[in-house]
């Protein structure tokens, strides 16, 4: 597809239905997922893949209660065949800044003025929502704001975040836009975009 | 260009020409960067363009000192005629969640795990960055470190922080990678990537 139809089309879908994806695809969202830029090339990232029914359930049941399972507004995203969870690791960032072409050898976080460890995981995760969409799939990003239980449930090191989860799928007839968007509605570029100043 | 060229062959480039971009490709830029995602669409992003050498020029001396400036490693990176800022505005998105569909109306940082503002203006950089691409142009990503400085020249509000800067021009054909690229390598695949668990 052509990269502006991919910009152009990319928004969230929250509705699978259960058809599997073809594992070429599976390898492509992967592959471009480490193509994410990230500082110092310190590729401090890492994605947990989560390949059809078994694998998706057991996320599921890791950070959902079964009552917050039931009463879940989009049921339709646990069709999901495919999960890829972003995750984000500090320590490669300061190890890399440490090394002596760069020599902040404290590690010291403060030298850093935004987490580019989160910033560079959230970038792959656009590349996965992307080449879902390039595929002719839909996927929806959504936090991890549960981040013990997932930890415990997948033997993440206590050096990893969870940046964010993308459940990928094709997408199903009923699927339903956020209300989110109606709630706060587009801003306008004036508010956004400001030229030459402020 | 298709999806798949931009993905592969985008990379940072820091050496310009001075030749300028067309405007039609400086608005398409700027509108994809306002497609990037938001968590609860807050949009908590904005975009300081700097157009034209002028522009360009108050960006280098606000954040650089004529000492720094002279010893850069990357001289051609001041050729670059479009300079593009992201920044995030954490304080959107409490504002946002803190309405009744979301209802977190304590505007609490620590129910965040990861903050998705500064997240989001990263995926919009990364939109910036794949749109020069699909242009035929290049850029750079990175990091501002002296956010007071920029601050004061720009006029920026105190709850926004500039989360990257894009320098955005023609490549000029001296331009050469980064030295991170043999510095660090790039990682297998089999660190960064794990399947059904950790």
């Amino acid at each position: 597809m052509e990269f502006q139809d991919v910009v152009r089309r990319r928004r969230m879908v929250r509705t699978f239905t259960e058809d599997p994806i073809d594992p070429e695809v599976v390898e492509r969202i992967v592959a471009n997922a480490q193509r994410a830029p990230s500082a110092g090339f310190s590729q401090g990232w890492a994605f947990l893949v989560l390949d059809g029914r078994d694998e998706t359930e057991r996320y599921w049941n890791a950070t959902m209660t079964p009552g917050r399972r039931k009463e879940f507004g989009w049921p339709g995203m646990f069709n999901a065949p495919l999960i890829i969870v972003c995750l984000s690791n500090k320590s490669a960032y300061l190890d890399r800044y440490s090394l002596p072409d760069k020599g902040w050898a404290d590690r010291d976080e403060s030298r850093w003025p935004v987490p580019y460890w989160d910033i560079d995981a959230g970038m792959a995760g656009l590349l996965v929502l992307q080449t879902a969409v390039d595929a002719g799939l839909g996927a929806v990003f959504f936090g991890v704001f549960d981040q013990a239980g997932f930890r415990t449930a997948f033997g993440i090191p206590d050096d990893y975040a969870a940046v964010g989860t993308i459940a990928i799928g094709h997408k199903a007839p009923n699927d339903r836009p956020s209300p989110s968007l109606k709630i706060v509605g587009k801003k306008p570029s004036s508010e956004v975009v400001h030229r030459g100043r402020w």
